[in-house]
């Protein structure tokens, strides 16, 4: 009985086999191809499945999605702009499977849940900052997956502060001034020499001026939608990961003083906001808890 | 069997004996009496009681509350800022008679939900905009409660273009630039002679242009309060009614375009943004059903 479990994000894909113990060591990544990415997801689980026999196959993809027909359309992997069934694609490649499909948030939210810091924590909401914002959210100990599966996306809140166009096509979401892709942007108009967004979060850990200023601005702007978020669903506890989390004190002092600025409704002063301790596979590691729920 | 339902707003107090039918020539209403306010709400309650054994009370009340506690502390009603426990001073007058608390806004869900605009339509978010912005939620087709009672509160979502301080305690939430008490007082910065949110909704519906930009302004920001929360819950119908709503084009005309401006991502463009059906009486009608729930 083989268990597997699949990430795909706007930068790369990665698998695992779920086993009781998942090592950092045994999971398999790639970057997202220029041609055919199903065929690169497909060696990757083919790799990790190492010939035993796939009964359960969990995905958990960058939205949006449409869960119920099973179809990915993530905004950073233009051969899929109109929808990829990957779902068929996957129980085609392993007939004896059992397919099943995710958002990247519901997934983190399932594995902060599960074996990360929501634990025992009914109401709370995942977020993962690296190059987009991705989040997912629990209400009353359950995984809020909504009407298509995209529930969670706190990447699209409108954001005070902000007016920037976003690749959603709006303007003025989150991720348009606090995803990775548009701090990294801001932060070269600024000055700054490097390209991603872990070399900004290591300068801004490092005291870089520039960097230290476009992780501020990020982690200001996540508070808000932290606290949109809070107040708007009643939750208590916000758990943040993601490359941008690496910066250090230089997102958390902003973000906290965000939070504390807003958060003043009599239900929210025990908002907590809390590294996540499941550093870059708590995504992965939501899409195995899935997989792994389906053979039990 | 008599049961009943009491709504809490910051400007009044309402209850009515819930029968099959509830005609609003059977609801009493009260303003909030500057002193003991509950001795008006148990008056009211008694009144419409005629007499009969009192089998259910359903408490609609402004937040924030405590549900578990069974304690309210609505931000209009400053005898009750230190938390006034509702429950238990209904259960002394009705010792008979099961006793539930909800906020406004999940009332306002409950009945859209159940006698309203959102019948069949499982992710849902209900608005009322008067003095104050009231939201609930639906999800999967139950209405969102959250951790202490106080889920679906959209009035302090942080909204872009308002950095207005607001009765929370915060600044540049929704409720300070789009409850009626804010719209009223920018209008009378403006020149606008009038009073209550009421009158300004008939002057913007007659052509006033202060009246218009008021309005306009409102409905622009909750356009993006309720963009945001579709966006974060998948959610597919928003229901708005409450006094603004009554201003009619000044207010849809701005509220649309700002949807229609951000509501961009791939599940948001079947969004639908409706009035109520409730002509007033939504959140006195979501106490009701609750109220009947428990005696079925």
């Amino acid at each position: 009985m083989t268990v597997l479990a699949l990430e795909i994000g706007a930068a790369g894909i990665a698998a695992v086999r779920v086993a009781d113990d998942v090592d950092d060591d045994e999971i398999r990544r790639s970057p997202v191809p220029p041609h055919d990415p199903w065929q690169a997801c497909h060696d990757l689980l083919t790799e990790v499945a190492a010939g035993g026999k796939v009964t359960s196959v969990a995905i958990a993809c960058a939205g949006p999605i449409d869960m119920a027909a099973g179809i990915v359309a993530p905004a950073g992997i233009p051969q899929w702009r109109a929808g990829f069934d990957i779902v068929a694609a996957a129980a085609a490649a392993f007939p004896d499977a059992t397919v099943q499909l995710a958002l990247d948030g519901v997934a983190l939210a399932l594995a902060e849940r599960t074996i990360g810091a929501m634990q025992g924590v009914p109401d709370a909401l995942a977020v993962s900052a690296s190059d987009r914002i991705v989040g997912g959210l629990t209400i009353g100990g359950f995984a809020v997956v909504g009407r298509t599966g995209n529930a969670g996306n706190i990447g699209h809140m409108l954001i005070p502060g902000c007016d920037e166009p976003c690749s959603c096509g709006g303007r003025g979401c989150l991720d348009a001034l606090a995803g990775g892709l548009a701090v990294c942007r801001w932060a070269r108009g600024q000055g700054w020499a490097g390209e991603s967004l872990a070399e900004l979060a290591v300068a801004a850990a490092g005291g870089d001026r520039v960097a230290v200023a476009a992780v501020g601005r990020a982690g200001a702007a996540l508070g808000r939608a932290i606290v949109s978020t809070a107040a708007l669903l009643d939750i208590d506890l916000v758990v943040v990961g993601g490359e941008l989390a690496a910066a250090g004190r230089s997102l958390w002092k902003p973000l906290g003083e965000s939070v504390a600025a807003h958060a003043r409704l009599s239900y929210l002063p025990g908002l907590r906001v809390v590294p996540s301790p499941l550093r870059g596979i708590a995504v992965l590691a939501g899409a195995g808890v899935m997989a792994h729920a389906a053979v039990m």
